[in-house]
């Protein structure tokens, strides 16, 4: 075989050192999670094609892996339908199982299926793969990683702050600036009835994200062309000019919705959040932004997207509020708002900012050389001394040449090696040498131990 | 829709209890790993299947799940093979990926495409789940993980001591009493070259394998019925019938080998082997075993093999040396070494010995009562406190009866309670209540932090 073996497009191996960042970003983003009371579960990478189809639009639906049905897998088909390649039909037959496209469907299906042994509100957070079968580009994976954070069964605001909070305190911890940008979809829809076109608040928050960058009277332009009567459009610009802070922007809104039962209750409950948000310490900025709309599809209620201040990356967690998730499933009535935190956006943050310098290729502390058969038990009973301090450690397995051994010490970038030849057996000691400054020191056997606690521990 | 939605037959959701004793498993098999010099890879779900196929015999082959080809399917595929249902020819048109079935072969596959990234002697571990369209049965998932700790590109038997090393120190940690069994293929081979078949060390191992159970006439009667010859059979009968200690058994073997170069190898391989492990302080009993033989088809040298002696549950661990297989993959001559733990297993071995009594369904160890709006700045204050002291916390998120925050609360095990009522806010401090004793105390907000870090940090 001449050429190298493969992976999937879109998909990727992750070197130790990538292993070691990403440990860094879920430990850290697990670590908040849990300090907010919220609890892990894990759902299978396959689920059924009913609980996936239909749930992210036709394509969303074009986008799952399909898993061929194992065994006879043409058993049952139709002879009429090979023939005539009936694509649907076919597709539908051909396998009964998907590779979960997100976590909030499967966490809905799952909140659904285990509702009797619930304790509600239900607290929960996942982080696990995702598969979509995207065309694969820079940053945009078949195969990711989706930090998600939940809470279903309540519909108090505070669950939205706290989420706020969590978000603040993971990027804190990450050293990452972030701007918090929140919106109601209540609010959206009050907008909408409010010039009369309650059903395109798609195109009418498409058109007001456009406004930094083209200006009102294209933003106006655009709208008329996109069928939005020219009434609609001369009501909205008051709105889309809002300016001021939070409190001047929700107080002029509660005015002009006035007579929108959905819009006031939008902000009141944007004003009840921003109460909590101000009589609080954050480190992040937290904007009120009406053009924000992010997959309206399932929110009801808050919506928040974060980006980070100092790198121009795009959103690098995203969420909100949806009453009638689990209703898919049978399960009604039931409130749930979370967040999902995008571990590779983030990964590129961080890297950008240079957080990962202190992030080492490798665990391992100590590399004992190998000098041969007669060294080796000596050699050993150092290891378990070494092993039993909790110190990562290693002998290198042959007995190659020392320059060899060095060799791997340096690209594996192991801080300390130790010699135990048999000048040093005889003595009983060991050589010590610390790699970033070549020194060299004897230790008596006797005091290994607390050479390690004092130098090696001390570091680690 | 009446009926709740499932999962596919053969997967698993997991709760946040079992979450949590997972985490248990893995975290003390990678600190393990780690304190070994062992390093982190992943790899994706999705391989190609040119890289799996032909890897795991037929009927592993039948056994791997296979991903639906995205997009338009059925392009390229001829009418005829359509209309014939040319079952095979389909099935590799249909899709070029599938899910990894083990984690072998994708490291094999990793170590071979990055071999000029890879510092040699490769030491990695790899946690990650694999899937199998085997019939699901008690025990046996189609979606299951596996922990495996491999080094490639060195063939000294250090590496075989440090693996024994490794798993005699996970199930110490795991309090298993451990029966390491040990085999080399090398002996296997000498055995079946000495009586004359060797090409039929599966059936030989297959036949020893009963000698406990059925005796010796019956095991003869087995081998001479699979066409063993009665000659054969004859020469075989003393090495079956090898006793005693480890040293007694290989001086026997030595004997009996001396005309098979490889038969000797296994058995110097076998010795120094021993005599690092005899010289070692083992929690685990470690047995010669000449009955072990475990998917021959790859090992070359060591094969080993872990059962609990506490319970009757198969084997908890197993591995073995292959001196070609990223041979498959154009690679050749990098000989490699390594074992797998089996995490479900283990789990099963750990919940029967009562070890997860201690980990409880949750991590939040305080709930804050929830008293309504006027309260609830308040009590987001005395929040912000615990977390900064690293506790898990949580406010109940409706201003709901206390009888249900109080049963929310026992349902999830959180240890304690804080009630922060009007009372207590004119007073400036808060109750705390003990949930395994009922015990209220009342403590001013100034000495809130010190109470928190004597008592409930001590326990946590």
């Amino acid at each position: 075989m001449s050429s190298r073996p493969s992976i999937p497009k879109g998909t990727r191996d992750f070197s130790t050192e990538e292993m070691l960042r990403r440990e860094f970003i879920f430990n850290t983003i697990k670590e908040v999670f849990r300090l907010y009371g919220y609890q892990p579960i894990e759902t299978p990478a396959m689920e059924n094609l009913t609980t996936l189809l239909g749930k992210y639009g036709e394509e969303g639906d074009r986008l799952i892996f399909r898993i061929l049905n194992s065994g006879d897998f043409l058993a049952g088909i139709e002879q009429e339908v090979l023939i005539n390649r009936e694509n649907s039909k076919l597709l539908s037959q051909l396998g009964e199982k998907g590779l979960r496209y997100d976590l909030t469907v499967p966490f809905a299906r799952y909140v659904v299926q285990h509702r009797d042994e619930i304790v509600f509100p239900f607290k929960r957070y996942q982080i696990q793969p995702v598969w979509r079968a995207d065309r694969p580009q820079k940053g945009r994976y078949r195969e990711f990683f989706q930090c998600d954070v939940d809470v279903i069964g309540s519909d108090s605001l505070l669950n939205e702050y706290e989420l706020i909070k969590i978000i603040d305190e993971i990027f804190t911890r990450f050293k990452i600036s972030a701007l918090i940008r929140i919106n109601n979809r209540k609010i959206l829809s009050g907008i909408a009835w409010y010039i009369g076109e309650p059903d395109r608040i798609t195109d009418i928050t498409v058109a007001i994200d456009k406004l930094e960058k083209i200006g009102i009277e294209a933003v106006s332009e655009e709208l008329r062309t996109k069928g939005i009567s020219g009434d609609a459009v001369k009501k909205l610009q008051p709105v889309i000019l809002l300016k001021g802070d939070t409190g001047k922007k929700l107080a002029e809104l509660e005015e002009l919705l006035i007579q929108s039962e959905t819009g006031r209750r939008g902000v009141n409950e944007l004003r009840e959040l921003f109460n909590y948000i101000n009589n609080s310490d954050l480190n992040s900025r937290v904007d009120l932004d009406l053009t924000l709309a992010r997959g309206l599809n399932y929110y009801t209620g808050a919506i928040i997207e974060v980006m980070a201040e100092d790198a121009n990356i795009g959103s690098i967690c995203g969420g909100g509020r949806y009453d009638n998730l689990a209703g898919v499933f049978g399960l009604e009535g039931v409130s749930g708002v979370g967040v999902s935190f995008g571990a590779d956006r983030i990964y590129d943050v961080l890297n950008q900012l240079g957080m990962f310098e202190n992030i080492r290729g490798t665990s391992t502390q100590v590399l004992l050389l190998n000098f041969g058969n007669s060294e080796t038990s000596y050699s050993l009973r150092i290891l378990d001394i070494l092993r039993k301090l909790d110190i990562s450690s290693e002998i290198y397995p042959d007995a190659v040449k020392l320059k060899k051994q060095m060799s791997y010490a340096d690209a594996k970038k192991i801080p300390y090696i130790i010699i135990a030849g048999d000048e040093e057996i005889k003595k009983n000691e060991v050589t010590l040498k610390t790699m970033s400054t070549g020194e060299q020191k004897k230790i008596p056997l006797m005091e290994l131990k607390s050479v390690v606690l004092s130098v090696i521990k001390q570091k680690s």
